[in-house]
């Protein structure tokens, strides 16, 4: 029963910030990973809930009601951000609860950070 | 001749970190027009090519050459990244200069930003 995640952070941790220097083919094949995976309003939403939830952790239940979605659809969008590393995920009991990765999003604000930008 | 750009960072400003509170279903789709916009592994190139440029700025010209696709193309491209707000837009002589937008950027760090996250 032991929490596992996804590749995605991994991915992030090997780019240097956009703006220091051009990003290579394949770090920005890896990098769009993880943005296609925040890329949808159900999937967005569902990080931040997870992310502003209490302990940074939600079960499917805690998650269903804000949205008109059923358990599997629900599922299948958690299932698209723990892939790409955003979420970590463990099964206690009949429930799978979701944890944010706040590494996952620093690796990709250190990634996206225009600091030192020419202004 | 005037420096025009999109609606992306006006959209994302509205919104509070994701970590704080959870993001409603509104504030959610403007979201996801910049991140679908750097969610293409050219467009993400060519943010960090144009971030990374001397003066945070780039005509086509200076673009085309990393990749092997045609001008329409990459002007394409760079169009989606302007709509989303991300990339300014100028035109001098014959060709069209475009400038990086850090406070796009910066919004959408502070958005995805998991400071205060329960890690």
């Amino acid at each position: 029963m032991s929490m596992s995640s996804g590749y995605g952070s991994d991915a992030l941790a090997c780019c240097a910030p956009l703006v220091r220097e051009p990003i290579g083919a394949e770090q920005a094949a890896s990098v769009v990973v993880v943005l296609k995976a925040l890329a949808d309003p159900v999937r967005l939403r569902l990080m931040s809930l997870v992310l502003s939830h209490e302990g940074g952790e939600a079960c499917v239940c805690d998650l269903l009601p804000a949205f008109e979605l059923s358990q599997p659809t629900i599922s299948h969008h958690l299932k698209v951000l723990h892939d790409a590393g955003l979420l970590g995920r463990e099964k206690r009991g009949v429930w799978v609860y979701y944890q944010a990765r706040p590494e996952a999003l620093r690796a990709l604000t250190t990634l996206l950070e225009p600091a030192g930008a020419h202004a």
